[in-house]
């Protein structure tokens, strides 16, 4: 979110009227298996590419009036996700931080879900068939947590994409509070700025 | 891929035995539907978040001294994408270019294979049940062709993303001369060169 500050929960529910509030899940799982037989994958964390090319997480608007955050929140992961999300629900104690947009007047809420790799899984085996999906939605996909032997492959590569609003930052800040990585690798990569001028060339 | 060349296929196939072959499809299919009801989606065209965080093609490595490139490229299919690969076969008319990368040894070749809806919706459906899924592939995600108001959400920003090897290219090229986007738009997104600073900020 081009110009977004940080807030206060409590701050963000006493906004006026004029606003619009969002609320959005990072959600993720542990992963016990290796790849190549060798590097860890630690967890496996959906992010979801958006119909205008840019990766975010599931959620969406929330009419704030009418229903709490997360009753909002849950019903949008239906909707961006499908069936499998009635497996869970998200609550206020999963709750993360808020990102406030003046230009705009969003608000953007973060949460954090847990599930077990099998829920995850049912997530993705049931996006492709979710309303949203092939509009809103173009696909789930798993964030790379490690850092490849040229030390550009996974996670540096995937946070050189196109992410909306604040979803980078949200990204990496979960990632490291969470522990989803190793303590102190993700300050690494907020110092990145490198673009390989052939991956786009 | 970071200095590749164009190559035709007969060259390619004449390439010393030092030379490893890779084969990758582009799946896509017709989409009536509208985006918001008003947007037309035009073509479902599908590429995969690769291990390494960027976006490309599914396919791999084949062994071209034991098959020809198509029977590599969908044994590669079924392994990276599940059984919904085995209701269709890409065919050696289905072939469009090669990149040569000199200083890897590795020539890959890019075929482009028109499938239904339905076939692809069942790709979709499969594909986290595939074998590599969560490993070297972390979902498959389709490709916004439209450009929304603002000039830069949809293809456009789509484009900005990290993409592995020629693959940002052969996409191009294939969204042109397959017609899946209007006739000369994809001239205009060749030359853009912007990157939101607030996007990755």
């Amino acid at each position: 979110m081009a110009g977004s500050r940080k807030i206060e929960l409590t701050e963000a529910l006493a906004l006026g009227s004029e606003w619009r509030h969002m609320c959005f899940a990072i959600l993720y799982a542990p992963d016990p298996r290796m790849l190549f037989g060798r590097i860890p994958l630690r967890y496996a964390v959906l992010m979801e590419m958006r119909f205008d090319g840019r990766l975010g997480f599931p959620g969406g608007f929330v009419n704030s009036q009418k229903r709490t955050l997360e009753d909002g929140l849950n019903r949008e992961l239906l909707t961006k996700l499908g069936e499998a999300a009635s497996a869970f629900s998200v609550e206020r104690t999963e709750y993360r931080n808020s990102h406030a947009e003046d230009t705009t007047h969003v608000v953007a809420h973060f949460y954090a879900k847990r599930l077990t790799l099998e829920q995850l899984e049912a997530v993705e085996a049931g996006a492709p068939k979710a309303k949203d999906h092939g509009l809103e939605v173009l696909g789930l996909v798993r964030v790379p947590l490690y850092t490849l032997r040229d030390g550009v492959g996974g996670l540096p590569a995937f946070l050189e994409n196109s992410f909306i609003g604040a979803a980078r930052e949200v990204l990496l800040e979960a990632l490291r509070d969470l522990e989803l990585v190793e303590p102190g690798s993700v300050l690494n990569f907020k110092r990145h700025s490198f673009r390989q001028p052939s991956l786009n060339s």
